[in-house]
């Protein structure tokens, strides 16, 4: 078992990376420690492993909500049908909601946490290679509105991630690969030996090795907790984790939540930030051939839906990342090292936009 | 022009106390620095106070949302209004929310500005005499759910308080009269001299004196401030500020959020814990009599509806002040000098319940 802890002073929390985790009720013993425990999970996860969770929790009273399962119902109405049950069971201040499933339960979960009784403990069980290299650092929570994605949530960190890489054995394998476009970004963002190491050990990870999973999901826990630990409120530094994010988010809400796995958009995203970054002169065609290679051979898509760079834009536009008004975007100076950056000519933009999207609005 | 400075680390911010604050660009420029700026109030004050306010802030991008009156639309659906307002108008991370109105709307405005992208600034602009003296510093935010009161929030302080004592003209004297019920809470679990000074100037203050009232209402976020500084997350001495409010909101979801006004259970509440603080030794009879007679003489109600004493039990169990099962209540050993009691005789709170709400179930 990999072991990582998050340092954030009184609210630091440990990560647990392994197989067969969610049957050892040590592991709970050591991370769940409220009396009274909602389990959220979803109608794809729980038949799976809910009942596995539960019995690991024996001696503590447990409840559980299983909501639909898809980006589509990330809303503030399943929110509210989360803190219903919380209501319903009577938890009080001392309760703790358990994540299990992917990111978009953790998110619901982890904000219906956040703003139950104004916080109370969350303890994450990532089920998706996503989730358990993405969700388990930065205290992330939220969900989306009709009009952008993660517009409405909360900072609020668990107090431990149990990832059990076991469970990623009944993920579809388009998840993984999805969730392989994460890994990859932090390759991109923050450390070209571990990119490498991704293209030495791509197949091994594909076919779901527990030491190289178990290792890529570390070391991405780590990169972004040592990104995360400068910047929790996202004012500078963090913005780099959001490398290949703000095309993607065009992606994703362009083709309507949920056609496109956020993986699969990041992805994309990925090349769409090398192909920007080699226009301003920063990386060199060769480089992005080596982004798009590796996505292909991860079987991650290349192309974008033709929606036309000016809806891109539009999208675009109404980005969290958007300061004053202005476009920042997470670019590579070169692979492995990502910088965030405003002014970059509008123009190199445009084609980047253009080449990927088409011109046609 | 009063004026105090809640030490919170980076997230200090000013309160100004005085009249004609809502018509003072100087004090605008001052305290909203965003450029974008919703304004949120609700159908009761914004006929009053909306033009003047978007007036003063004059050179920004100002939109409004103007709710309906009353503590039952303190909903999630209402956030969410409020949210939608943001979205619509595009507003991005560097926005204002500005609430002007009484302590719904500021804990409305508050939650949302709390959950828009994960968190905006918020200006507050009380314009009832609760807000000014409760609201304004704590940082609490957040609405109700059927199954009980500010069950749903988040902490989110603000960056400015502007209190505009102008305003309090305009306000219904019934209302005037259940804010000063936590004035006389300030004195009652902190500062036995200020109570004192309240019950020698009570009929300046009715009659909306400006230097009393600044003073009243200055005092307050003084004290409040000094216990909100040791204990931002209220997990000790904040609780002192509850002072009345377990009983208080056992009267108001028994009668239906809005019946009573929350200063008004609250006041009734202060009668109740003196009560029980008299039966456990700490007060005195004469104690719980200079209570009673300092609410009758605000013309606060000092009869508790007759909803009995099981079915309040039953309420208070569900409060946010419970700690594992055990119902902790905020006492008086003398006037001036609040504890926080989970330890008291249960009969002694049976004895106080029944006294107050009758024994019928």
């Amino acid at each position: 078992m990999e072991r990582l802890r998050i340092e954030l002073g009184e609210r630091s929390y440990p990560i647990l990376i392994g197989p067969g985790l969610l049957e050892d009720a040590a592991v709970m013993d050591g991370t769940v420690a409220a009396r009274d425990v909602l389990v959220v999970s979803n109608v794809t996860v729980a038949p799976h492993y809910l009942a596995r969770l539960e019995r690991s929790l024996a001696g503590r009273r447990v409840a559980s909500v299983v909501l639909p399962d898809g980006e589509r119902h990330k809303t503030l109405d399943t929110v509210a049908t989360v803190l219903d049950s919380l209501v319903e069971r009577r938890m009080n201040r001392d309760a703790c909601v358990a994540a299990l499933g992917g990111g978009v339960v953790g998110d619901i979960a982890g904000f219906a946490a956040a703003c139950y009784q104004r916080g109370v403990d969350y303890v994450q069980f990532p089920t998706t290679l996503l989730a358990q290299v993405d969700s388990s650092v930065g205290g992330k929570t939220g969900v989306n509105h009709p009009g952008g994605k993660n517009l409405i949530g909360a900072f609020h960190q668990p107090r431990a991630v149990v990832s059990d890489i076991g469970t990623l054995a009944t993920l579809p394998h388009r998840e993984l690969r999805a969730g392989m476009a994460e890994v990859i970004k932090y390759g991109l963002v923050a450390d070209e030996g571990f990119l490498e190491w991704i293209e030495a050990n791509l197949d091994r990870l594909l076919a779901l090795e527990p030491g190289p999973l178990a290792r890529a999901i570390l070391r991405c826990c780590e990169l972004k907790a040592a990104i995360v630990a400068e910047d929790e409120r996202e004012h500078g530094r963090r913005a780099l984790l959001n490398l290949g994010h703000t095309f993607g988010h065009a992606i994703e809400a362009a083709a309507g939540y949920g056609e496109w796995l956020h993986g699969e958009a990041v992805g994309l995203g990925l090349a769409m930030a090398a192909d920007l970054s080699r226009r301003i002169g920063w990386l060199d065609e060769g480089d992005v051939s080596r982004v798009r290679t590796l996505l292909a051979r991860t079987g991650l898509p290349v192309e974008a839906p033709p929606i036309g760079a000016a809806r891109a834009l539009e999208i675009m536009g109404m980005d969290k990342k958007v300061l004053a008004g202005r476009i920042r975007l997470v670019l590579m100076r070169r692979p492995g090292e990502g910088v965030v950056c405003g002014d970059y000519p509008a123009a190199a933009l445009a084609d980047t936009l253009a080449a990927h999207f088409g011109s046609a609005s």
